[in-house]
């Protein structure tokens, strides 16, 4: 394709994204295609000639966009906030576009820095400690593995470099809690501890945050059977029910034991944009490493996931290479991403966060955050205030679990309701929520954050929850 | 940002891309910046409000492209080709326009579907083995730890949900040659192995392609040992040399054992789309995984790396977690390539293989992979043709690695007059190769497969190169 037939598909391209953004309101919220409907419209193979633009434009209209649950719609309020907003997506055109190579710095010196800046923005923005460092990954769930890879190296001090883990004399253990996301349980067995040496601490029946003296007592009892505690992870906004761990009573806990702690904010990072939801970290400073994403309710384009370490010489120690291709002159004075995290090959992530940040303004993202907290807190109001409903955890943040519970029914027929009238609101397409369990029972996440909803929006979705549940 | 203020932003965007493009050549191929500069050019604070968009499109112009070495370049001949094409960016920009999330089949089932669809098209159009599946990830490096991962809970019984690799018994070996890409050794160290227990095995020393009986020996070393032979990295195309480990008498031995062999085909799989390349993967049939890059010299835009498998349950089995917030009545019947994979939510990367494949076609792409084989064969000739220069490396694809040798110069010397010579011809922005070790002396790389890369730009690069190092 030539720089001026890209020219003519990407003007029609732009106006197609523009009236799908302006009209995204009036489609349905969930997919509505069954499995293998999509790939039962496509042909077994693709064509040798070039097919004409309009072509593949026609379906994107047909076949693509009936395919996806549309979290960018005002009433989608399912599993958590993924705006991309157009700011950060005129940033990813451009990435595309420039078609940038990172793996040294020689490769893309802009890469490297326009990165190391926008990623120093955000730390400042968020205030976390100023000697912290950043690099961009793609989704908290790397980061998360690579946090414990460099938690595993740190603990046996560098045994990828000798026999690994398996030349080790006494298990490595991990503590987290069962609301930790399910990328920390993978994280655990990718990096090679095995799942039997994760301890999931008690958490507080109430805030569902971990118990800090049970994570006293699940170190002490490990230390006297021989194990050797590596690392913490602890969540700030877990995915169930947005729980806050206390950081400023399990980072010294674990400063005792030089234990890694990594805080998994993938959520709740964007509201530390706000300094008055700063007291979510209270206590962070002793922390070895933490990650959130842009790409969730701040609104970057996927993907995009921030991961900052307290100690970059370690991380660097634990995930570099040096072949002789890749050696510069320049290589002592500047920062090599390739040695950050696991790919090589690195896209010009930066842009998209470089792009927004300036094109919308910390203002605007600040005044919008601002604007889903009191929409929860309204949500939880009424909830509280209506008769047969519950409000099941606090609601720190822009996520309401909640549940219809009428009288007489016992847990299991509650759970066939809830799922039940939770599948008719989204297969009405009139809003999305996700069904998710809580001890055990189900419950519906209401979680905030879309860009496009406003508070009518969320009266909208309660009014559509309560007709559907209480009809069931 | 609204969607009519991305319109017009977008639309000028679009003609910055085209004109950016379509002017590339007259620019100097190498990055003209020193350490710090880019960075220097940036504020320490993102604004508050927003810029207009002509301030950050006049950044690109001033700060972002000077900073960059420039991949699409007909004259870049750097690393390994690095192609953007146009018609995978406007594929890249639909995916960022739709924002889709793909956590489940059921965020986003076109996603899911346009990705099964689209890899098994190139599972076709590359005659790997018909039942074997594939997925998108980010790189190589990814999909080699990926297959790491894979091949330890094979050979462990899944230690992951038990111990982990600390409580097995006894050392699993891993083998691979000094000629596998830098990731190779990174994913062994990251997946617990250790590097002590990677064994580099012997290579011709004419074409660098791994030596069968050297590899037998090991393992029979290994077993006789105690220890447990794992996984055999094979490298089809190496990143030094383009050599080619011979699967034919690989896979065999491997199978003897129960060990997975996983292909590692990053550049060179772009040429199994030619039926008279695939000679390269004989005897393919019986490994595990292979993955390679369309973001190389096929020309996706990057990220885009391929990896299949020949047993799909079993990489599950390694790579999956089942929340409940995650869980849906459909889940049997669906691929959830959240389980393939270490990400949770994954980008819509299919789109631009999917628009690629389209708009240009593969009569198209398969046309440019044999200019540029038959463009590094020409070199080829010429350098063997020319007093004092040698080819050190067989040419199988579309690299020749190359040195100027005049008469009466030690080793030592010769190191030196190479890096000066090749970083004159970088410096000079007039072409770009990579210098790189062989047999611990330096040569330098000219690997062509730039998409605009004709005949005249090989000659004109030959003509740079004989001048610049026989004058040096």
């Amino acid at each position: 394709m030539t720089p001026e037939e890209f020219r003519a598909a990407a003007h029609e391209l732009v106006d197609w994204i523009a009236d799908y953004r302006a009209t995204l309101a009036d489609r349905p919220v969930q997919a509505q295609v069954e499995p293998g409907e999509v790939a039962g419209k496509l042909p077994s193979a693709p064509p040798r000639s070039p097919e004409p633009f309009d072509a593949v434009l026609k379906d994107l209209d047909d076949v693509v966009v009936p395919g996806l649950t549309l979290n960018q719609h005002p009433r989608y309020f399912g599993w958590f906030p993924s705006n991309a907003t157009l700011s950060s997506v005129l940033g990813d055109l451009a990435t595309s576009g420039l078609g940038a190579l990172g793996i040294t710095w020689q490769s893309a010196p802009a890469l490297t820095e326009v990165e190391e800046v926008v990623v120093e923005w955000l730390r400042e923005l968020t205030g976390l400690p100023a000697t912290w460092k950043g690099t961009i990954h793609d989704t908290a769930s790397t980061a998360a593995l690579v946090a414990m890879l460099a938690a595993r190296e740190r603990a046996t001090g560098f045994s990828e470099t000798a026999g690994g883990l398996q030349a080790e004399p006494a298990p490595l253990t991990v503590y987290t809690t069962e609301q930790a996301h399910s990328s920390v349980v993978k994280a655990v067995a990718l990096a090679g501890f095995g799942s039997g040496n994760l301890r999931l601490v008690e958490t507080d029946p109430r805030t569902r945050a971990m118990v800090p003296q049970s994570l006293a007592d699940a170190i002490a009892k490990d230390v006297a059977a021989g194990n050797r505690p590596a690392a913490i992870v602890a969540s700030v906004g877990t995915t169930g029910t947005t729980a806050i761990d206390p950081l400023a009573e399990i980072i010294p806990i674990a400063r005792e034991h030089g234990i890694w702690v990594h805080v998994d904010a993938a959520m709740a990072g964007s509201a530390l944009l706000l300094p008055e939801m700063r007291w979510m970290v209270d206590g962070l400073d002793g922390a070895d490493s933490l990650s959130w994403n842009p790409h969730k309710w701040m609104g970057t384009v996927l993907d995009c996931a921030l991961f900052y370490v307290a100690d970059p010489e370690h991380l660097v120690r634990v995930m570099s290479t040096n072949p002789s291709y890749l050696r510069s002159t320049v290589d002592g004075s500047v920062t090599q991403y390739k040695d950050w995290g696991i790919p090589l090959g690195r896209r010009f992530r930066a842009l998209k966060l470089w792009f927004q940040l300036r094109l919308d303004g910390v203002a605007e993202i600040q005044a919008r955050l601002r604007r889903d907290l009191a929409n929860a807190r309204w949500l939880a109001d009424q909830v509280e205030a209506a008769p047969g409903w519950r409000v099941l955890a606090p609601v720190p943040l822009q996520t309401v679990c909640l549940r219809y519970e009428p009288e007489g029914m016992d847990a299991e027929a509650l759970d066939e309701h809830t799922l039940a009238w939770a599948d008719a609101v989204n297969a009405s397409g009139a809003a999305f929520v996700t069904p998710s369990k809580l001890d055990g029972r189900w419950m519906v996440r209401v979680s905030i954050g879309a860009l496009p909803t406003e508070h009518s929006d969320v009266a909208f979705v309660w009014d559509v929850l309560r007709r559907t549940a209480e009809k069931h």
